[in-house]
């Protein structure tokens, strides 16, 4: 494969979709990408990808897959963290902490690139707007977390489920793999309960009301937005906080590069 | 106020206490840091130092006071995302963001020094050691977000109220304004009600039944941790993921400083 052909694909990755809004990249923020996507790996469903405590010091690139992030309690609870579709990095919290927080399994097959905290630092050395597109993701990410919080600690059960799904179907939308009027979903009912705090019975129920009241169906692996505005409406759903730009075009990294 | 003078001050605010724990900071570090506390300002209490979907792109250090971050919803039910005590930033996320994802307000008189965005870049360029605590302050304010997320969707109201006085006491203490037997607290304990998903009766009643088993009190302002052990037990408590250490000293960043 020549270099051309390389930064084609890598052009039509999910990343590069995700950092490409921010910033025209340069080559040598695409060069990093093709190294990257080209020594992805395969990794099967259930596979373990981070475990809490690691000191391992690594990030991951999903680029195929979905995965998730969780917390285990002594007493056998699981909280969903967050959920990790095609685009998005795994473990940049964990690459400044000593050990990570959080574990991470694979909820389908996954194809994944992994890399150190040096060499993500020396990407950041040698480009710096670089470095600026991923700190925007994490800061996303990190809005997303904050979302997730108010999900499930002020907004009802009905609402919070709403809420997570436009979500998810925003997310996958930015990154071409969903539709406005929903999206192919891999995950079981019971992680949805797992992330938003309720029992499976809970959950279950939930998405019956959410369907008999006309406004999403979740079946066969399949998100439907029947009735998109009344579903947003009634999670008080307003994206822009997945949406907002960073301030490249103003900020003294943009001018410098 | 001499040079020398400056530098003693700075070196005994929690910020530097926090920054310090990390690497030795140049004096370089210790310039900006002098030059931010030099320019502090006073609010008073109940001051919005953020609004949701502000543009303005500055963050804060808070040298003395409380603050907390929040989102309001649409029916008018707060969620507090995080408490602000002296020594941390506030507004990072908002800082990579076009626009803040949330509110700030004062709990008490707060001394603050705003920044800018464009001052933190060429800080981050002329610094990258100091750059690397920031980030790690930041990933460790996560951190904090997630367990912060752990305590309202997978803990008993009980437990989530334990954890997030053990966290906030252990927090307290990193800086020098807690003790391991508890800390003054001038929030109320509705706050800690929006914070942890409860209505205020519901708090009442879980402080009271933490207060009758001999664990912990809340009263007039103080918190007292009378049974640790049995309080740490009780909401599983473990404060490994507030204080593991960031990778500088084996990073390419350290290496290179």
């Amino acid at each position: 494969m020549n270099a051309k052909a390389i930064a084609v694909d890598t052009l039509e990755t999910p990343l590069q979709r995700n950092l490409s809004k921010l910033v025209a990249l340069s080559e040598q923020d695409a060069q990093f990408l093709n190294d990257l996507y080209s020594r992805r790996k395969t990794y099967p469903k259930r596979y373990e990808l981070v475990l809490e405590g690691d000191t391992e010091q690594r990030g991951f690139v999903l680029w195929n897959g979905w995965a998730c992030t969780y917390k285990m309690l002594l007493d056998g609870a699981r909280q969903i963290v967050d959920v990790r579709i095609p685009g998005d990095f795994i473990g940049l919290r964990g690459l400044l902490l000593q050990a990570s927080d959080h574990s991470c399994i694979a909820e389908t097959p996954v194809e994944i690139s992994e890399f150190s905290w040096d060499e993500l630092l020396a990407t950041f050395r040698r480009a710096p707007r670089f470095a600026t597109s991923v700190l925007w993701v994490a800061a996303r990410d990190e809005a997303i977390l904050v979302e997730h919080l108010v999900d499930i600690g002020r907004r009802d059960t009905l609402s919070r489920t709403a809420h997570f799904m436009l979500e998810l179907g925003e997310r996958l939308q930015s990154v071409r793999l969903g539709s406005h009027v929903g999206f192919e979903c891999p995950l079981p009912q019971s992680l949805f309960a797992d992330a938003l705090g309720m029992s499976a019975i809970h959950m279950n129920r939930c998405l019956r009301i959410l369907r008999e009241r006309g406004l999403m169906t979740f079946q066969n692996n399949q998100v439907t937005f029947d009735d998109r505005p009344g579903l947003a409406e009634l999670a008080g759903f307003d994206a822009s906080y997945m949406n907002r730009r960073p301030p490249t075009s103003r900020s003294a990294i943009a001018r410098e590069v």
